[in-house]
């Protein structure tokens, strides 16, 4: 996969760039990102699930999908390169809890929402 | 920073563990994606621009915004992961189709809406 | 149903008593918004299609998606009361622009994005 | 204001006429409606507190803002009615449940998240 460190110092630069990192707080980027996830929701809104397990299959659709989820992950990355928090550890953080929550004898093949620890 | 392969391959075990798998179509994925968004969101709903940038010197609101975080990233990753897509790259992607739209000599401290690229 | 105006009145009141004026900008209450949206998204994200039609079928859940539903009705309602926006009229003009977008003739059974009115 | 049930119903007849109600089960109405409150909420993500508050002043911008808010408002409706929930009465229910939670004489001028109700 791609370097994550690479991509954010490009966003990085892109900002820097353009002097736009005025519009770089946290609070603005969090609406970008959101704005960016209701496109990718749209993608999927009026498919079922069947059809949403292809939608790779179209090509033009899948463009989109992956247009869409670029555009998320690159907002996600820029924020979080803003806030100075690294993603894949606050990531893996969470699934450590997740593991602990959710014990595969319990939960096995049927989800509902576990306690949190305590 | 950590390493995104290591994660998309731990968060498909857990699922697989788990026999969850049937709810991580595209469709439920992009779903749990916006709803952790929200959550995200939330924590700067009411903040300033300026309380926003200052986030994480308040160590309570600092951890609570890095969990958020990481559950919005994980389930990007995931989304990603069983669509087939590296996030990266896709992200690159746009990231250079935004250096073409985004002249800095026009754009200049000043973000207006580009017209898409011929 | 219940009327619409008296619920703007009682949410304008509710922050003028509470000297919450400043907190509710358009930016922020449509943040809010969001956020509440995405806890409404959370409650059908695991739900297979059939499972979400009959969600009101199961009291706790039914409680839950109502609540979840009153959050978000009230933070779209306060917001188009701050912006001056009557939110039937503005939702009944794009219905009358989508009636001429899609001719049932042509739609009929299946969606798919129409081209913009010109 | 405009009236809400002649909304719903419309909304209702103009999925019957296309032969629509296939696609209108709650899990996809509700992803409409994130789909939707991201366009609302990308028209002010770059805007300060004080723009986002002059919004309106702005003919293009405002037909833009009522535009999307009314797309929200016809998604949320069309959902309340599948749901057979009453959205008006909803948004009561929460806000006499938030006016017990929230004291002005505790809360006044300042928010913080209350705790919920014994």
């Amino acid at each position: 996969m791609g370097d994550i460190g690479e991509l954010a110092g490009r966003l990085r630069e892109f900002a820097a760039v353009r002097e736009w990192e005025h519009y770089h707080t946290p609070k603005n980027l969090v609406m970008a990102l959101a704005g960016e996830v209701g496109e990718l929701v749209a993608e999927f809104q009026w498919l079922t699930a069947e059809e949403s397990a292809r939608v790779m299959d179209d090509p033009a659709a899948a463009a989109r999908v992956r247009a869409e989820l670029g555009d998320v992950f690159g907002y996600l990355v820029r924020l979080a390169d803003v806030l100075g928090v690294d993603p894949v550890e606050a990531a893996l953080d969470k699934h450590r809890e997740n593991e602990r929550r959710y014990d595969p004898a319990v939960y096995r093949g049927t989800y509902r929402k576990a306690p949190p620890l305590a």
